[in-house]
């Protein structure tokens, strides 16, 4: 067994471990590209299930468009060429020749997608227009670190079109508020929503609104963004429609993602000393049961409880496991779901057998007195599925318990700004919108995270003056 | 309104015309690469539903593996190199930068795969090992049809790995018939099984165990493979295993897949000259309702009607659709759908529901007087059900029906050869297993299609020495 490093001293490293202890996911020999093992991809694949419902339920339709984008697409929309060059990946040779446009690995669909908008909205009628696609990207960073930063990732990218500007708004804040529930409400994983700054907007967006959460040990990270692009893309790819009245209109646009980078969000919100601790309702395996035993007798006697609790809650349509494995001894087995963050241990001996009952361990409770539980053989699955709500909800109380101990009020930079070099959070400031000040911001390797709606302090963090804004500074991954 | 070309004089032109009219495909700026749009993506989601689940059930677990592969890995195994070099894409520049070592978009991910389960197989215990990715990959073809051949597709790619060469057979042909089995079952698309002959092997495997499908006009299509690699791979790629006795061995592997290509063979196996007919299990749309009325009057007492039934097929989880638009006529929405190949549609007027009947209309029916049917609105959510369970058997029916009108026995190729040529179709036969004789097709542009278990025919086609089996010839996609 390996031992994980300490999460306290030493966060990125206990984080690269318990990914590898957990069997997530592993480097690949492609540089910067990771492999997601069958225990990180299930995870995946359950967060892909609850929001492709949801995407759907906002009327968008799912679609598949080329990997290969033409070299020039790209280069249609200004700004988005220039924020997206330096990260590209280029097929050069294909087929055994030399091509005459090369073709770049998507990083990002915009360009293909609106020049397929074009051929599709010609009226009002077609309006708006909602299309998701769920995908791989690719964007050649140069640190990379799983899930957080990988050169090539998973996701989805919506893209919709709107007779108005406004109309575009309120769907690109809808998806943004969208996301945030499903992470609350799915991830456990509590986030700040905002809007981001102008230097730190996607290429080619008017407004990008985020949602950051806070990592363990402060950091902040940006768990996925919408932007309003407006008419930026809609006009470098010529979509024209009529409208009711006849004119010759050019559509608003939106696009919003959220990638596996969730799962490395999930990793370090949630993880402890022990290893991961994946909430109940996306986790592949959410109960796992125990069978003790020394002798035949008494295996019999404990398989004839276990399985029957596994059948009910299989029934239930709980994400049941026994672990029937023969060649491992009881504590191996604890350690092997501890550290891949299984929430709920169910343990049945030869005792419990006689006293018609089973022991409940929730993963989550550090409190040692709390974290176990005997309930009675004919109550369990009951109770265990009420345990789960409550495992979920611990979740999400022990993040904004976490979130809100490194939530500071700065005020000068000055005062803040070298505390926060010692000490990561959420540092809220007024700002005055201008760049310049927010470029001082670098000297201490902060950021601006997000621009909030309300307005508590009167002055801007580094000029003095009048503050449009609260926001919220911090160190990001 | 688009006319279709006539499905007998020009099947060619008639598929794309029916793709474009159903709106399930579009070419894309990308050469050779289409966009999937919704209609025809929902046709896939439904298909990996249901194929996902199947898999899963065989022990196998999702994974996923990264899009681009060094170079020197495809290398690495002889005849796969051999067989996939020409078709390659490759980055060769990213971040800006020339790359030290080209990267392939992979044609298929064996080499990343098997390298990565060199790394995971240690023991015995650790076999068997079944991984399955969903992705999309990349081959350079010269001639691309939408759907058929496409230089970037999706599918779905299993590799297995054995303690022995018998298990690994015995895996590869249990997907074989699991593919056939759905594609009978969901798809309404019979096949003919059996194995490939040496020529038209997967690169780097011992045998590839294929079902071919026959399209309308004829011609075959192989609809998916199953692969034995046995220790093509596993050696090239050194995976070692401690067996139960101490000794080091190899494993044997199998790969197996079926693409987006099935979406293709579903438009030519069942389609008409009216349109689309999709197989009810897999429709995004099994049922439309179309409401018909010429005042509100009317309208009120139709709706009332259509929308009670629309809400008792959606709680039977029927994928039903009423069209409410206003703006098109009842014709022009019976156009719409029967285009688009919904298999089952229902008329409402206010004389049926006065006579409180609704009028079902079978797409697949092609004698006028079947076609429509009067049924009590009491019955209809029940009716309706077995009618979806009637149109599928009647679509596989009509399949294999086709199928059989085209089925010739072959002797001497001299015979049979000039009729291929003018005649599409399956033409069995017997063969020596020669390859000599086998490129004594290539006259007529036909190919072994599949070698069958039974042998009917004692002589070779071609050099009359003893037959070993038979083998199906045909001209093929």
């Amino acid at each position: 067994m390996q031992k994980l490093a300490d999460i306290k001293q030493n966060f990125p490293e206990w984080y690269l471990n318990v990914i590898e202890a957990s069997e997530l996911a592993e480097n690949s020999p492609t540089p910067g590209c990771i492999v997601i093992r069958p225990y990180g991809y299930a995870i995946w694949e359950n967060i892909q299930k609850v929001l492709d419902k949801q995407i759907k339920e906002t009327g968008t339709q799912n679609a598949y468009f080329p990997l290969l984008i033409p070299e020039s697409f790209i280069k249609r929309e200004a700004k988005h060429v220039e924020g997206f060059s330096p990260e590209l990946a280029v097929v050069t040779y294909a087929g055994g020749k030399k091509l005459e446009e090369p073709l770049v690995v998507r990083p990002t669909s915009e360009t293909m997608i609106y020049h397929m908008f074009s051929k599709w909205i010609k009226s009002w009628r077609d309006l708006p227009l909602k299309i998701n696609q769920w995908a791989n990207v690719m964007r050649w960073e140069m640190r990379t670190r799983p899930f957080l930063r990988t050169r090539e990732f998973l996701w989805q990218e919506g893209h919709t079109a709107h007779d108005s500007l406004k109309e575009a708004e309120d769907f690109a804040i809808k998806m943004q508020q969208l996301y945030k529930k499903f992470l609350e409400e799915y991830m456990a994983i509590p986030t700040i929503d905002g809007e981001k700054s102008e230097s730190e907007r996607f290429a080619g967006a008017d407004h990008t609104y985020t949602f950051e959460g806070m990592m363990q040990d402060g950091k902040a990270l940006q768990m996925g963004t919408s932007h309003v692009l407006a008419q930026s893309f809609s006009k470098a790819f010529e979509i024209f429609y009529q409208d009711k009245d006849g004119n010759i209109k050019t559509p608003h646009c939106t696009s919003w993602g959220i990638t596996t980078r969730t799962i490395g969000a999930m990793i370090m919100v949630h993880g402890d000393q022990n290893g991961l601790i994946i909430p109940p309702k996306i986790a592949p395996i959410a109960v796992v049961i125990i069978p003790i035993f020394k002798n035949d007798e008494d295996k019999i006697k404990v398989f004839g409880i276990a399985e029957k609790l596994y059948k009910s809650l299989k029934d239930k349509n709980i994400s049941v496991e026994l672990d029937e494995n023969e060649t491992k001894t009881p504590g191996a087995k604890f350690y092997h779901w501890e550290v891949r963050g299984v929430p709920l241990r169910i343990e049945i001996g030869p005792k419990d057998v006689e006293k018609n009952q089973v022991v409940i361990v929730n993963r989550v409770e550090q409190d040692r007195d709390k974290k176990k539980e005997f309930i009675s053989f004919e109550a369990a699955d009951f109770k265990i599925e009420e345990m789960l709500v409550k495992i979920h909800a611990q979740m999400l109380d022990r993040a904004r318990t976490n979130m809100q101990s490194m939530h500071h009020e700065g005020n000068k930079l000055e005062e803040f700004g070298p505390k926060l070099e010692k000490e990561n959070g959420f540092y809220q400031t007024g700002w005055c919108g201008k760049e310049e000040c927010e470029a001082a911001l670098k000297t201490y390797k902060a950021t601006i995270r997000c621009l909030l709606k309300e307005k508590t302090q009167p002055n801007c963090f580094k000029c003095n003056d009048s503050s449009k804004t609260d926001i919220i500074v911090a160190k990001a991954y």
